[in-house]
């Protein structure tokens, strides 16, 4: 199967699997973290300086409280990475919090989490571009300058790699990853070393700036309100944790253990990075504000619309690292690398989540087949199209964009713990074992602080950031559910619909015989190979069909019937206004009113061609009368293929696709119970 | 069948024609005038300008040639008409200009008459919008101001009238043509009497203006090449005479006779109306330039960009009849609606032409089947795709989209007369008796004239044309020539690969047995009545096939296999990856390899739905299957469908669409030979 073209394929993403192999691709830790924690790790990027922006709004004194909100995003980080660690040790099969919710809350809790998943997952897209944007644009004018072009052509960029089916190896995100988490250590370290041992004051861009404080002296409810805000943009660096409790198969054994402790690594990986940023950006006097342009003066005037305020992590480096200096542009690339992985794990999400929600009729029963290039197909384009209508309404703007963001998340997170407590309870009532008991009392009460914690938070996100855009959100997240919804009232329909009777051969009027037409234009290969079928089904009646729209032609086939002698009946229905379908259908009815006992089978020469143009040029007028006859009950339709030379080109190119690869395949691990493909009757 | 919503629609355009009675709508000729002769009658609302146009180049001096050009329009005019009325005589089957010439000179010489009438039906409706909306924003300015807005507003609503399959009348087209007619017979008239009778001096609105000669003084071979433009540009009023010919069919008995006395009727009412209103233009010194903004001056200094140049026919009315005048009013109304519907027209020739096309196999075979409403609409979506790109390319400016104009028409006026001449040759060849002959004779020599002087005249508008747009139509016509060409050269390989064997029971190994398999998901009616329908089928082997994707689900399947007692051996295929297609189509060639004589026989059970999206919830898996198994040589696929509750709403539409009448019956007349459809076998 080897072929030249696939050797710089080959090179790039490794040796293809077969995908009875896939078994054999478990994650180590090491790769795990990486390949599950780019969206979290890589929120560090634009968390800080969320914060910092929000207290400007009361001046710069307001600075004093981020120590607060980065001790308040910590012990939260902590608080949802110890419940999790729960949820992976209960729930192995990889459901997540969709599983979580509707086992122990019920369906409609679940398609909730659902519902508010996929918005996450559109807005995973949309927020870690828009940010990785802005960080590549620290270093290269020309970026920061066309954002909104440059975002969407990313997005691009990644759909159509999704697509072509690009299949990730860990490594492909080991890299960027370890490089980012690497520069931002040697960044807090050396920064540290500068300023606490060396003595140097180090300086970020902005640090002779001033921030109009667009309220001065906020005191009260007001200024809680406005650190309330502070955190939830912080909890931004909240997305993502969920992810390992989905990706559970993929770990190597013992699972639930190894997703723990990435779980763990994460989360004490995410926190220090994020304080540490805080840290620093104290130290170097970072100055950010919600509107740059008005509100950061230099020497007392505003710096005008024209600013472009450059992310804190690229302002720290540049005040540790010194302006555009080896290690300030491999930061800068790193996290605009690391972003941009982190938009991509939504491609592998939003469809495998997709698959599940088919899995359970929320959703068109062809998403559940797994790896099926089509179904993915919608779902990455359905979640690139909504990515890049909130990017060019938003502008590229990350600020923007984190207003609606984490909504999704948070609820997902309270519905998922508190379907964890229900879990334990359900557990303890049946549960006799002491040491067991002991162990299930610790996890209620570790999910239990767990639901009330982040739905606080929720509380919180939706009081501050409702009217800045949290409403998009929620909007969003109510559409996704009336529809998958409707979906499984219809499907529901159906299946009541179409249930077999239980006395068996209850069906109204079973059919007793079958009359079989064959249609026929021409005497041609195709016509004879039909002919040649339908009399092997050996049908209680068979005749040929011919629908006469031009006298000379179809005195030609009269006569060529004969030549050949060909041991079939040949019927005429004369068509002067020269229409195919409804003389059929009108002489398909006729005979089911003659004998309603009857099944009608229909055997229609189709033309198999390699290209959709030439297919334009066949088979048109049989597949608007197979439409036709569809509706027509008691009717049966049979294609009887006649492969022409170029169709040999479209089976090459079916077989291509057959052997595509997925992409997320890393992230999803193998399918529950792999076994040998066998065949047993 | 007929309903409460149909009682407005039976008002506006009449009761609704069985397509069997379509034979009782012949044309008397105070009705085929009007229908046929919109598009050259309207002409003359925009070529006495264009003649203007041109000549102002070397000034108002030049104007003084204009009776000449119109002596050589209303030359050429009787030439065609005369060289038409032979046409008519000779062939009374509508076949038209691309009939004789394909008959005459051979298949070449027929799809270069063809791709020419395809590129003039587009220009028709460009040009003839645009001048329409000229003339009616020499009433309404705020249409000349939004002049392409408008214009492709007019297409847009002609596309929505034909796809919807509005059935004009031909009371429809004869209103406003006779009220142009009279109209423009009136201004004339009255004119003549203001002027000769009364001695009133009437002042076109642009009388009092200069003309800045582009080339003073022109002289020799400059000043004939421009006399010849100018003619040129005169000949747009000949466009359409070629619709007659199409249309004989349609004509009341004696229908060549009819149509030729038609023919001549138009012939003397367009060069009528057209001298009439180059002489009003001469005496009420109407000046027009072909810049108008630069080369037009007021007291010397020129009128600039903001001047908007009214058509020649409303400067006249205006002159004649008094600015804002009732009569003025009707003629700007009844010219703009005259104008678009000669653009309609073409929405009826461009499918119908096709049709034929499609008949010979240049275009695919589908398009022949008369009335097929798909068929138009793919031919009106296109026309009116060119006509909108036009219109926005050229500024909606009549005068610069005319210069594209006529290369099609007299292209396709040379070939068909030189293929007359031919015709009459070979006639010659064989006829005896010396009456005929005479006749015979008379008739070459009228051809004969007829191809020399149209082919001159190609030449000319090759000549002076072709930089100023000329080449634009001619590339349509290459692009329009060689697809055809294409499809046709497909057409012909497949026909060769397909065509049946002189031996009977050649075809290499004919199968001898048949292997069924019915697809299976579930237990439910949709699988039972495809069970039921292929144990009716009698096949030499049948049995039932699942895939195995979830383990639970194949368990309970089997159960309830076993519990019904269903008498078919039910195989089930594991499918580790959830995949539906790969198994399958492994599994059939596995039996095809095993026993290459065999035939395999696919039951699909398909769910018939009366909604699009509900169709995507649907058969998905099943119509890639069926893609695939398409490829598959010795398979024959058999959809058995399950009507669902939901698809009588299908059936109701599917219904109401094959009730539909395409639009331009009424041009078009019976199909040949019409009977009442009767079944002989």
């Amino acid at each position: 199967m080897s072929k030249l073209t696939d050797v710089p394929k080959r090179i790039l993403i490794g040796r293809a699997l077969r995908s009875d192999k896939l078994g054999e691709t478990l994650l180590p830790k090491r790769i795990a973290l990486p390949v599950f924690a780019s969206d979290p790790l890589s929120s560090v990027a634009y968390a800080p300086g969320e914060v910092l922006l929000v207290l400007s709004v009361a001046g710069v004194s307001a600075y004093h409280f981020s120590p607060w909100i980065a001790v308040a995003v910590v012990v939260l980080m902590f608080t949802v990475v110890a419940s999790y660690r729960q949820n992976v040790h209960a729930y192995p099969s990889g459901g997540g919090d969709y599983e979580v919710a509707t086992t122990n809350l019920g369906p409609k809790a679940g398609l909730t989490v659902a519902s508010a998943l996929l918005v996450d997952y559109v807005l995973t897209v949309a927020v870690s571009i828009a940010s990785g944007i802005e960080n590549l644009g620290s270093a290269i004018p020309f970026v920061v300058e066309h954002k909104v072009l440059c975002a969407v052509a990313v997005i691009v960029l990644l759909t159509l790699m999704n697509l072509r089916g690009v299949k990730e190896s860990g490594k492909l995100f080991a890299i960027p990853t370890y490089v980012f988490v690497a520069g931002v250590f040697i960044m807090i370290a050396w920064g540290a070393y500068r300023g606490l041992v060396m003595g140097d004051t180090m300086k970020a861009p902005t640090a002779d700036y001033t921030v109009r404080a667009e309220h001065q002296g906020l005191a009260g409810f007001a200024l809680v309100f406005l650190l309330l805000r502070a955190f939830s943009s912080g909890c931004a660096a909240l997305t993502g944790v969920e992810a390992i409790s989905n990706g559970v198969p993929a770990f190597r054994k013992p699972k639930s253990k190894n997703a723990a402790s990435t779980l763990a690594l994460m989360g004490a990986l995410a926190v220090t990075m994020f304080c540490g940023i805080i840290a620093l950006a104290m130290s170097t006097h970072v100055r950010m504000a919600e509107k740059p342009g008005e509100d950061l003066l230099h020497n007392g005037t505003p710096l005008g619309s024209g600013y472009v305020q450059n992310p804190v992590i690229s302002q720290v480096a540049e005040a540790v690292f010194g302006n555009g200096s080896f290690l300030f542009i491999v930061l800068a690339a790193a996290t605009a690398l690391v972003l941009f992985l982190a938009a991509n794990t939504a491609y592998n999400g939003f469809p495998l989540l997709g698959s599940i929600l088919a899995q359970d009729r929320y959703l068109p029963r062809q998403l559940h087949t797994r790896g099926d290039r089509l179904a993915f197909s919608n779902g990455i384009v359905l979640l690139a199209g909504a990515a890049v209508l909130l990017v060019v309404i938003y502008g590229a703007d990350s600020t923007r964009l984190i207003q609606l963001y984490i909504v999704g998340v948070f609820v997902s997170f309270t519905l998922s713990q508190t379907g964890m407590v229900r879990h334990w309870n359900r557990h303890l009532a049946t549960e006799r074992d002491p040491a067991k008991r002991r162990r299930m009392i610790r996890s209620r009460a570790i999910n239990a602080f767990g639901a009330f914690f982040t739905g606080l938070v929720l509380v919180v996100v939706l009081a501050t950031k409702f009217t800045h855009g949290a409403w998009v959100a929620l909007l969003g997240m109510v559409i996704f559910y009336g529809t998958m919804t409707a979906i499984r009232k219809h499907y529901d329909r159906v299946s009541e619909e179409i249930a077999a009777p239980d006395e068996p051969s209850d069906d109204s009027v079973r059919p007793s015989r079958v009359h079989s037409i064959v249609l026929v234009s021409k005497v041609h290969r195709p016509t004879l190979r039909a002919l040649a079928y339908a009399k092997l089904m050996r049908s209680d009646q068979l005749e040929a069909l011919s629908i006469s729209v031009d006298p000379a032609e179809t005195k030609a086939l009269k006569e060529e019937w004969e030549r050949r002698g060909i041991n079939v009946p040949l019927k005429i229905l004369d068509s002067p206004y020269r229409e195919i379908t409804r003389p059929i259908i009108e002489y398909v009815r006729g005979l089911r009113r003659e004998s309603p006992r009857d099944a009608i089978s229909v055997f229609i020469p189709e033309y198999v061609v390699g290209h959709w143009y030439e297919h334009l040029l066949h088979n048109q007028s049989a597949l608007r009368l197979k439409g036709r006859l569809l509706f027509t009950p008691g009717v049966m339709v049979t294609s009887v293929p006649y492969q022409l030379e170029s169709s040999e080109a479209a089976k090459k190119r079916a077989r291509r696709r057959a052997d595509w690869n997925a992409p997320g395949s890393v992230r999803r691990g193998p399918v529950s119970r792999p076994k040998e493909p066998s065949n047993k009757s």
